[in-house]
């Protein structure tokens, strides 16, 4: 088995969620919290699926919130390559939260902490992948007259001084256990989890009271939020708290989708021809032979086509459990399962391909002007 | 004799400038130098009185304005307190350098560092003595055409997204062995010398050509511009060159004047009567009682008082050279040669705010909006 390895910086090896809910400090979303949320949000295939999974304080966000302190969500972005499905997860859910409780949204795109951990890319090619991002962002479907987006090397002004603040508290001992940093890491790096726990608390500088803020993330970012809520009661504010998912797998085995190889992800930007090729080439829960599948089955929980349609892109859970045991006993090939997804995701992408078109025209209604 | 700490935020025990030449790896001016600066500045007290004693690469800054390939200066003050005498010195000389030259200068405020260094500032209290002193930098007079003021927390669009660029080269090792940093130190201190090194280039960036930069400081800062001429060649700009001054001594014994204890020096904002109190009530070279000053003399060498003619006050050398001999003497005793100085203080700070005052009016002419 595979080593297996979840920073902000990489997610490598077989993921445990269960080792993970330990080392990070987790709580599991119980029935009666999923129900709470579930009075909000209806039914939903992410909390349902358990793609959502685990959380911090969210029960002090909605009990609050019932007694009348309206939180904000905060969510983010590292623009360091297009962006694909496996980004896409998060944000929908972000905007389901943000329709459910008619709630502010600040997202922010850490362009500085890309630059900062790249050998290879420039500011300028960051720059550019923040602008393809926040098109991507924008055609989620997020409400304009609610939604704000920081970039912190454009927002600076605003994010630098507070982000000195939440500095200020922090060691480099700190870094170095959270994140394993060492003496030959560099200085921009050490400093920038300062960046990225503002949002968390910006709208309680902007406002001058004290807000709740909900952080709806991929799992591999814990390691911020642990420090930014550490550090944001010594400022007077409330510990930010999450709601975490898991990640789509890789189309080439395994770990999350991985933005530096374009094989093993569809990206937003593709076209109807990449998509089936990448679909067509993808790793699966198969066997050496079609002779040797018929008569075992196949393994839809090692495979990323059943995780396609787990994730996004089958809705029915009885159609799901109908695949599932259709490849488990042998009478669904991987051929046509994967034949069957292509059409899925192409009408998908398309989809979202025309809102991100449309989205040029509202760009500048949701860029924070500071 | 006490052991001697100087860094760009402590600088105590007697300041054994050889010493410092000599680890921090300065040049000393030349009389080939001084003469050629002279062509420019014609006869100057600093340069002549070696207030200004060492360099870096000023031989280069001249050989390229020769050529007609002109340089800009860049100096900058950290905004803890009131502006006191001992600033304004390197103001002055930057003032004089930008007259003589007629060259864009580049004015820092590192509020960020103040904050950032400091057990007992808020951000708002160096907000505010960033607001003050300002006030005294555009009261030495310089060229409102041709002097632009950052402020690190105001600036930090401009400011943060160069800082990133020298913050990827530098490695905590660095920062240990030249700021003797721990782990225990915070990632905002850790981070701050990027900030420091972005006014070194940032015309560079802004004319998209590379210009020399000649940074006038007191030779407190030389560290970080011993990083920022490591990393600068690196991505692609000139190492910035300096000329560096000696402090004026504190009033209250030894060290540089400190902004911590009021009695060691005299702010731009003291009252005539301040200004009275704090020189009577100094330190001074003379003896124990007046019989013996009689018969032993004083020692000029160590006395603040006698600095304080020396750096700004008697431009006359040969009167200075009069008032050295009366003191050594016996001649003139302390009490009386204080009392000459307090006028000429006074004078000298009633002026200034005056000037001071008429600044509030070009304020805004000075800074930088990005």
């Amino acid at each position: 088995m595979s080593e297996m390895t979840v920073t902000p910086w990489e997610v490598k090896g077989e993921i445990d969620y269960n080792r993970l809910i330990e080392e990070f400090g987790l709580n599991l979303i119980n029935e009666k919290l999923e129900a709470k949320l579930k009075k909000y949000l209806g039914d939903n295939l992410f909390l349902r699926r358990k793609i959502f999974f685990v959380h911090r304080d969210l029960d002090f966000i909605l009990n609050e919130f019932e007694k009348g302190n309206k939180f904000y969500l905060y969510t983010g972005r590292g623009p360091s390559g297009h962006t694909h499905i496996g980004h896409l997860i998060p944000w929908i859910f972000t905007k389901q939260l943000q329709d459910a409780f008619k709630t502010k949204l600040i997202f922010q795109l850490t362009d500085d902490e890309k630059f900062l951990f790249s050998d290879k890319l420039s500011i300028e090619e960051v720059e550019n992948f923040t602008k393809e991002n926040i098109l991507d962002i924008i055609a989620v479907g997020f409400d304009p007259e609610n939604t704000e987006i920081y970039t912190d090397l454009v927002n600076s002004k605003t994010l630098y001084k507070q982000a000195v603040r939440v500095a200020k508290k922090i060691t480099f001992s700190t870094t170095k256990a959270v994140f394993g940093f060492n003496n030959s890491t560099n200085v921009g790096k050490i400093f920038f989890t300062s960046m990225q726990a503002v949002p968390a608390f910006i709208e309680s500088v902007k406002q001058n009271k004290n807000i709740p803020c909900l952080i709806p993330h991929a799992i591999d970012q814990d390691a911020h939020f642990r420090i930014a809520r550490d550090i944001l009661p010594k400022l007077g504010y409330y510990k930010p708290a999450s709601i975490q998912c898991q990640f789509i797998p890789g189309l080439t085995g395994s770990g999350k989708m991985s933005a530096s190889d374009p094989n093993s992800t569809v990206y937003t930007t593709d076209s109807e021809k990449d998509i089936e090729k990448k679909i067509k080439k993808a790793f699966t829960g198969g066997r050496e032979t079609i002779e040797e599948q018929k008569k075992l089955g196949g393994n839809p929980d090692i495979c990323p086509i059943f995780k396609y349609y787990f994730f996004l892109f089958e809705k029915d859970d009885k159609k799901l459990e109908d695949r599932f045991k259709a490849c488990k006993t042998g009478k669904l090939m991987c051929g046509e399962c994967k034949l069957q997804l292509i059409p899925r995701i192409q009408k998908f992408i398309k989809e979202h391909q025309k809102k991100r078109e449309k989205a040029k025209e509202i760009f500048n209604e949701f860029i924070v002007k500071d």
